[in-house]
């Protein structure tokens, strides 16, 4: 158990107060949960008070406003700067009680004011049609963490005090959560953050034993087990426990001074604290236990405004908070109350950084300055991630002294080929070091951890709480964030509507060991689907980028690292390939975001035969070959060459802000000539987002069908038909005036392809002027 | 470090026969990576002997090779039953190897025989085109995890051991995996694992340091604060350490002596195991260090086909292991290496387990039995989820004896409304228990862990040894195992290949929590697109059933239990809702998968104006209800309704199985008529499923359009569009012989969505009319 700090036991003044604002909390959660009206009690409580649908989670509400009260208390103490990260996000109850009491709900939303009315408001709308959620989400001043998933409140955390020496930011973890793998994973935060460079993050581990009908296993666990493995990254437990307010008051208070006073000297205290779930709520319904116990998860009264005898029970639980001395005639915070506010400056409902308003300008280095040299297109070739590797060198170069840059990745910036970085700054490790390791640093600003969830919950801690960053991994494995993408995706969409909030950095992903090049790895590793999920999601926030060479990787990447409140996906190769644009026509290319592109078409003088649409590094390399394989077949054929690199420019403007007009697609991709598309991800995806336009019967799209394995990069094309004879073949199936022709052009694209497959078969490599093709050669 | 076992240390000549073993496995291994050709060195190595594309991952191998040695030590002496989960996937050269010397791995894939040709075979396709790629991979005699993606080995360990008493199953962690999210999560095992009724898992986490550019978080751990971590569940560290082979066999000999004889007695043993990555290795490359560095992650001579220097290094080492005393003439395994296999029947290779060989057949209730009472459709209401839990229970104690039924979810079966299988079984649990825990049981046979990941794992693995199962989840949550998923759709697909593997029980999934009825728990809950993400995966093993009622959802998971080799997903809602077919009905709907529901159509007596179709019970329900509506409006409509419970009906079948002719699609959708289609999920799957059918352009699909929050079940619906009244106007605004009166019609729709809108506002509440609605009413 704790023991009393250096600052002494708070004095029974100082608890009484505590105690006091913590019973008004808990008074207005409860009340959210259950009062249409009525808010202050001032009539006996009747049916019509309750609302129709009775939905929050009440169990989880006591421990979260206590820790609220006695974070408060240390605050007021020694005016720490405190941000406030909650797990148990059904739990907004409390927490909208606690922005409530600090007067920052109604400086947000100032129709819920600091009165009666306001309050009969701040009950009404909770879990209310057109109000807010039962769980924490963007209207709630103070937090960035939605916790409507569970596992990510620690990652975030850990995200957040990136950057921040002097920031404590504090982690409520329920003992549900901490089933989950991501928060298991997360544990480790102490190998990466640095107390000199970084806030400190404490965890705050509410034991308060059960899930929605089941203990939860950290409560059970022997306590001498629970110590041992949170003693397993090097963090400390402090334990407080009881059932008796006013002594887990003083323990309590002991509990943070020892935690606070161990942060200061690099330490990392996690708190055990274990309270009953549903404390000072009713004990009994129905003759069943409902306080401590698991049927205090959610309403613990869910008849209350049917049953008479709920109905009382919640007149007189919510009549034992003593509502009358809480709050004042006009309904706001008593000064018992209102004096346990920090002062405004240090409110953790209002800390700026939990609003964006905290935001150090990226400066970012000169795009055109990078830009490899493309004399002739498609005849030298680059590695376009070594490219931006250097790019993204001087970008962490120009920002060092600014700390708003970060780079995350599952130990894969060397093999993307993005080890520029290294010149200027290293891997962020804190465990000891041995002689052959590469580029650790106790400061290095390159986060790589196994861990995808832990790469994208401590971006997304980072990135909303003002700072930048990207995030580069496997495409098949961008899968492992899918779910927690979308809630990010989700909390930047309802953001937007806050204006108090502003605009965070835009989450960017780099997608360059993708679905085409994991010939080596195989099956396993081919799955371009992470880009579907993407834009299921709204269109106000979803992106996704397919730049075919690194002059527009360049471009597409500067603009994502400058744009706000999206989701960015940037899909592009790491290996030796040809470029295309030099940096100006890769600037217009990108800029307009798919367009002809004429130097590779010959259909100028004339009707246009077929179009030959790509979207992707390799699909476009293919579609460029099968151009000078059709050519070579029939010269006279005339071919236009279309690419994509935003793929929302192909939806309707009603569907996509990026959306193009039917006259600006048709321009392009023509009213009725067969189009034919090679694309990076799954056919279906193109069928999707062009479903309505003019001439989709003719699309014919070509992607990757779930074919593949172990084999070389241009077996892949093939096994998936992308390669640049079959999209010859299906080019030339669509020409009525080469039908004639059909047989025998059909049987030279069939010899090639035999070719191919002998070659292969006998040496295991791709045949020569395959693996050596570039554009005109 | 361990101690010697009870059973005294190793004999040198049992150690030498080992050490032989050892180093066969090591050459074959490396043999894998880098040899075409002279396999067995017979000629000095030249270039051409070398592959030209070198992939593979030699640092984990020596490691994995050792542990395979001596586990077979300990088999030969024990008889014991093991069955080997290697979480380290890229090293299959290892496990090929070991599948080699064993011989299972000729017996399985004849052509790569026990000889020198076979052993040349066995070198040349790995990670070749056309052969098998370099981790773990249904190919593999004895494995039952692919490994390309990183996480789930424990799991799947823990999976597997479930209701196989008596079984050891052996477990390496990479240490890399061991920083994920899913591993760190798995270590809670021994809360749920019952000694008297499961395997054990003895999981070895292997500390050799390095991943792919950086050192592992474990393996640089302060060793108390490692040792503290894993015994923070239970487990009991056995450390084996070591860079000299002969002391190393010496004490990972005893150490796996003891973890033996622990497990014998109920306890969790778990082997520390520090080995240098890539040891026996090249030390040095290029004056770098190699061997015990990140250095010999993949292939560490990368260049041994063009650098003399590195070619002559290769055959240096290989020729280190001393291959002519490991292989005989003929190239088969020598007798000292030879004797070192466990009989026949213990090979883990060949263990049936891991080939679906073991598997007790799952009796399942009968389903009219089971089936609600309805007299007249849509009329009388149910729960149909409460309704499948009857069914399941009768299931459970059909199979008692048979221990080969398991369900899965993070903690809502009873939320779920599946509480009968509570009569029969219990919540495994094997931590204390306190008054007022509902069902609790030591050998439960429902699992409840708040982990998506661990619930997927533990199904996976017990699905891949012969069990049954079904995991329910929440919808938007389902994510939260995409990437799982896709792992293990693709394994079952490469597994069907393989003769000698059986086709396993299908992974099930009830998603009943679904999208339509999150509208207390708001956006965060909101996501329908699993199922897209399901219907990526190939057709052979991916299906999506919409059952409309409850007895439509008894029919479709009596199929998926009975099914094989599939992944299986059920969309369904839990709440009270209408039911539409009785017993006789819902078979022949479900079988034929989708139709027409003449009873609720009105067009058998003419020509349709208009199609209304509808997948998923919301969408149906509000279809029916849009048909009264549009028959209020308009009293001579003809509108035929379709309802379709297996959505892979409706591609054409050269796209999946279950697909329809065209001829089939047309009679019911017609080839001309508007269709308005109301889907549970994102509205462009229909799109896709559909795009190149038969009177696509007339196909409206309605669905949902990430529009949600804290609402009604009925204002979600509107939110969305997808309510009776935006569909009866939808349907009217494309029927021509009502066009002249459409403005009137409109108006008296918009009314009732005004209607709706300033109800719900006052009363929080869905109108009277639409929450009672029931069909014909």
């Amino acid at each position: 158990m704790a023991e009393a700090g250096r600052e002494g036991r708070p004095g029974s003044g100082e608890l009484a107060g505590l105690d006091a604002w913590w019973r008004a909390a808990n008074y207005l959660a409860a009340g959210q949960i259950f009062l249409l009206d009525n808010p202050l009690l001032r009539e006996p409580l009747a049916a019509e008070h309750i609302k129709p649908r009775l939905l929050g989670h009440w169990g989880t509400v006591p421990g979260l406003t206590l820790t609220y009260a006695h974070l408060n208390r240390v605050i007021r103490r020694t005016s720490a700067n405190v941000l406030l990260v909650v797990g148990p996000g059904h739990g907004a109850a409390a927490l909208n009680a606690a922005a409530w009491l600090e007067g920052t709900y109604s400086e947000c939303h100032p129709d819920v004011a600091l009165d009666e009315e306001g309050m009969r408001l701040l009950f009404r709308q909770f879990s209310f049609p057109g109000g807010v959620p039962s769980h924490a989400s963007p209207h709630l001043p103070g937090s960035i963490h939605e916790g409507g998933e569970l596992g990510y409140a620690l990652a975030h955390a850990t995200g957040a005090a990136l950057d921040k020496p002097g920031l404590v930011v504090a982690c409520v973890i329920g003992d549900g959560e901490a089933e989950t793998g991501p928060l298991a994973a997360s544990w480790q935060a102490p190998v990466f953050l640095n107390p000199d460079e970084d806030g400190a993050v404490l965890p705050i581990l509410h034991l308060n034993g059960y899930k929605i009908a089941n203990p939860t296993v950290l409560s059970r666990l022997p306590r001498d087990e629970l110590r041992s493995l949170v003693r397993g990254f090097g963090w400390e437990p402090i334990e407080v426990e009881g059932t008796d307010p006013l002594a887990v008051h003083e323990a309590y208070a002991a509990a943070l001074d020892e935690c606070f006073a161990l942060m200061a000297r690099g330490r990392r205290p996690v708190v055990l604290l274990r309270t009953p779930k549903g404390w000072t709520g009713p004990e009994w319904r129905d003759g069943e236990p409902v306080e401590g116990n698991w049927r205090s998860h959610q309403v613990p009264l869910p008849a209350a405004r049917h049953d008479a005898r709920q109905l009382l029970q919640l007149e007189r639980w919510l009549r034992s908070y003593r509502p009358e001395e809480l709050f004042d005639r006009r309904g706001a915070p008593a000064a018992v109350v209102a004096e346990q506010n920090p002062d405004a400056g240090l409110r953790m409902s209002a800390n700026p950084l939990a609003h964006g308003l905290v935001q150090r300008e990226l400066r970012l280095p000169s795009v055109p300055a990078h830009a490899v040299d493309v004399p002739t297109p498609g005849v030298r070739g680059a590695e376009s991630t070594r490219v931006l590797g250097r790019y993204l060198r001087d970008a962490m170069r120009l920002n060092a002294g600014r700390r708003n840059l970060l780079l995350f990745s599952p130990d894969e910036h060397a093999s993307n080929r993005l080890d520029a970085v290294f010149e200027v700054t290293g891997r962020r490790w804190r465990l000891p070091t041995h002689p052959g390791d590469d580029h650790l640093r106790e400061n290095g600003r390159v986060f790589e951890v196994l861990s995808e969830h832990l790469c994208q919950g401590w971006l997304e801690g980072y990135l909303l709480t003002g700072g930048h960053g990207v995030f580069s991994t496997y495409e098949a494995f961008a899968h492992l964030v899918d779910s927690m993408v979308a809630q990010h995706a989700k909390w930047l969409h309802t953001a937007a509507a806050m204006p108090w909030r502003r605009a965070v950095p835009s989450l960017n992903y780099l997608i360059t060991s993708h679905v085409w090049r994991q010939d080596h790895n195989g099956a396993s590793h081919q799955d371009p689907g992470f880009i579907d999920h993407i834009l299921s999601k709204r269109a106000e926030v979803a992106r996704v980028y397919l730049p075919p060479d690194a002059n527009c990787l360049l471009h597409v990447t500067d603009h994502c690292l400058r744009s706000k409140g999206l989701v960015n996906v940037i899909v592009a190769g790491k290996q030796w390939e040809p470029q295309y644009l030099d940096a100006d026509a890769a600037r217009a290319h990108c800029e307009r975001g798919f367009g002809l592109w004429e130097w590779a078409s010959t259909d100028q003088d004339g009707a246009t035969d077929v179009v030959l649409a790509c979207a992707g590094d390799v699909p476009t390399q293919e579609t460029l070959a099968a151009v000078e394989v059709l050519l070579g077949l029939v010269p006279d054929l005339r071919i236009r060459v279309v690419n994509v690199v935003d793929l929302t420019r192909l939806p309707a403007p009603t569907r996509h802000p990026h959306g193009v007009s039917d006259r600006d697609y048709t321009s392009v991709f023509t009213a009725d000539v067969p189009v034919i598309f090679a694309f990076h991800g799954y056919p279906w995806l193109i069928h999707e987002l062009t479903y309505n336009r003019p001439n989709h019967d003719h699309v014919h799209v070509r992607g990757f069908s779930e074919n593949g394995g172990t084999t070389t990069p241009f077996d892949m094309c093939v096994q998936n038909s992308i390669d640049r004879f079959h999209l010859a073949l299906a080019a030339l199936e669509r020409i009525p005036r080469v039908a004639g022709r059909l047989g025998t052009l059909r049987q030279r694209l069939l010899d090639h392809l035999d070719r191919h497959h002998d070659y292969i078969r006998r040496t295991g490599e791709d045949l020569p002027e395959v693996r050596n093709w570039t554009w005109g050669s």
